[in-house]
């Protein structure tokens, strides 16, 4: 009965205008921490501290769970699939990592998880990747899945402000958490991509695999760069398919800073919203784009998988083919040195005459294509240097950049981020 | 075997890669105009011209109607009901006109009608619409929802072209009908909103009530003067439940070119894309976005809802509560002279001393609360003012511009468009 257990409860409660099968859904049971007062309006004798009484009460199908973290999260869904319940949960967490352990339990119990809630708040996202979307040959699956740091980046570039300063007064406002590492430096979209690329490409990916930075690192001259450049700096969290198909199934999966042009659809996307970009065969490009946290939305998504499994009766252990797990491998994950992407890349170098042509020419001997180098501005006969490459393999990237770091005219590379 | 038919006949014949239970499905009968050679390769003895054989044929569970047009559509879907045969279509004017007569059949026969093709081309919007967003009390759903005027209105203002000649050029390319009458006369999306409303709002909805107004009369100057207020001009139909509630369940519903901030989701939806937003209780805003027609996301769609029939198997005339059609009443909709909402005119005074005052003084006499007045422009000593108001109800307004009509110093109000 936390923030989003009060909002799946004030739903419950209050169904008219809703759905009518959500008056055939009953709140049995409220694990909470401590008995006191609560803001919705349930029977004291609902509540309890003992989970495991909830779990084990033959009168309840599905369980919500909302307490997030790893344990007693895990253990507590893992038993009460044993014991034969529906699971409805937000925790991405948990999900992204032992999602296999959870998904082959429920598979042998003939119970449904469901993890609506898990990404991208309300939006509905994960029900039309298992369902309608699924039809399509997925080629991608990428997006602003983080609504801290999109509020962060996004202040950043309203005010010209630096990271630190903003993220102080985010969290004094409540927008990021006091210890904000999770979300700054790209975990958390880092267990949510690996949840949506799991059900975009049909297989199990291992969390430990993504590449993830964060953006800590971002400076107000990187945003003012971008801009003129005609990008916007987004934390995205990217999965896709290789351009060029290989033998095995192997997938991209990144969560880095990234510069999107500002004519892209996840561009516009601000502060704390989220929004989901999915690129299928023959479907083209669709986004799906709303609140990616609080109270309201994610109640609206955990309520929605409840409905869905009160509409989809099991018996003999037979499970809706579109809301269960249907994944028996792992998906392998190309090495971040192996992707091939486009990269932005700020160097200061002393003002001598040829230095362009010097970082062209050692960019083209490692068969890395630009689009184009922009001296942005001097400074004491130091001048800043943006470049911005095609598509090219970030490996071919990296050796003409530690060749680049030699050259005596080079002082520093203050910034390297990918560009989409 | 048109477009849609044949994207669709793709992809049921090239499962691999896409979702497991497509392998189900298996194409019975292909109703043709015409028996010549086709694009995709099936056996020849699928293809038939009497479409009788199709509906009446027992071994066929699920029909796919995409003739579209009134009829012979809508005869033959009564038929293949009757005949216990599920329908998938993507044909909006007839579901928008004969939906209450064909979901009673339906309902009757306990099989399916599924629509997600009528509406955002492969965008996921008529199923979130019935499932997730279903357990919010839904207090708008608006959008963009025709192709053919986006990318006319997109094209007017990245070029500043005039209607006609941008029209001319869009047939000429393809992007618009020989006879464009139900693209820019806003009939299509009057039919699709008719059918979101319906769903948002769990009630029928009278086609005939939607107040639909098109594009021909918007101008290359009222594009630019909207750009300097910071409004984009995009066709959008809305339907919504008064801000203030009334006794009565009763919405608004219309179709007309509208002011759009700049910075709202829908201001930067262009071309062909659609987008549709959904406001709720207690989700707050969501936008699904995306290619609004062509083959391969309208046969995304169709191919979603044949899957969709065939993860829930009907029995004893049970059907999923989710996928079928629970209205049983009809939704009154606001007259449009009692809508409240903002707006914005475009006139030509002489230029007096006072006129601006003259005007003010008399949308204050009818309560007609202002944003702004702006003079534009001056020529010949005819000044251009553009007025925005704030929301005031639509009958206040007309009432104070009939009297403004006859002021001495007004020549002209060449324009009157809504502002969201």
């Amino acid at each position: 009965m936390g923030t989003v257990g009060t909002g799946v409860a004030k739903i419950l409660l209050q169904t008219e205008g809703r759905h009518p099968l959500l008056n055939t859904l009953e709140i049995m049971k409220v694990g909470v921490r401590q008995i006191k007062p609560r803001s919705v309006s349930l029977p004291d004798d609902l509540y309890t501290t003992d989970l495991d009484s909830i779990i084990a009460d033959p009168n309840i199908d599905i369980i919500i769970e909302v307490i997030g973290g790893l344990e007693p999260a895990r253990t507590l869904i893992l038993q009460a699939i044993e014991n034969g319940k529906h699971i409805v949960t937000a925790n991405k967490a948990v999900i992204s990592r032992y999602g296999e352990e959870i998904y082959e339990a429920a598979t042998t119990a003939g119970v449904y998880v469901m993890i609506e809630a898990a990404v991208g708040g309300g939006i509905p996202i994960i029900a039309p990747l298992k369902q309608a979307l699924s039809v399509n040959r997925i080629q991608a699956v990428m997006g602003i899945i983080n609504g801290t740091t999109n509020y962060i980046l996004t202040r950043m570039q309203n005010e010209g402000g630096d990271f630190e300063e903003i993220l102080t007064d985010a969290q004094a406002l409540g927008y990021a958490e006091a210890d904000p590492t999770a979300d700054v430096d790209g975990l958390d979209a880092a267990d949510k991509i690996a949840i949506l690329a799991a059900l975009a490409f049909g297989g199990r990916v291992n969390r430990e695999d993504i590449y993830c930075e964060g953006i800590r690192k971002i400076s107000a001259a990187d945003i003012s760069y971008a801009e003129k450049l005609g990008f916007v700096i987004k934390l995205l969290a990217i999965a896709k398919v290789p351009s060029q198909p290989t033998d095995t199934i192997s997938i991209q999966a990144r969560v880095h800073p990234t510069l999107v042009p500002t004519d892209h659809p996840l561009a516009s996307v601000n502060d704390v919203n989220n929004a989901v970009l999915i690129e299928g065969d023959p479907i083209g490009q669709v986004m799906l784009y709303g609140p990616g946290a609080g109270e309201g939305p994610t109640a609206s998504a955990i309520v929605s998988d409840l409905m869905a499994i009160a509409a989809s009766p099991t018996g003999n252990r037979k499970i809706n083919p579109l809301l269960g797990c249907t994944h028996t491998h792992t998906l392998s994950i190309v090495p971040n040195t192996e992707v091939v992407t486009r990269l932005y890349v700020r160097l200061l170098v002393k003002d001598t005459s040829g230095v362009i042509g010097k970082l062209g020419t050692c960019f083209g001997k490692h068969d890395v294509s630009l689009e184009s180098i922009v001296q942005i501005g001097i400074q004491d006969g130091i001048v800043e240097l943006v470049v911005v490459t095609h598509e090219v393999p970030e490996s071919a990237f990296q050796a003409a950049l530690t060749e680049i770091r030699q050259f005596p005219e080079v002082n520093e590379i203050p910034s390297l981020l990918h560009v989409l």
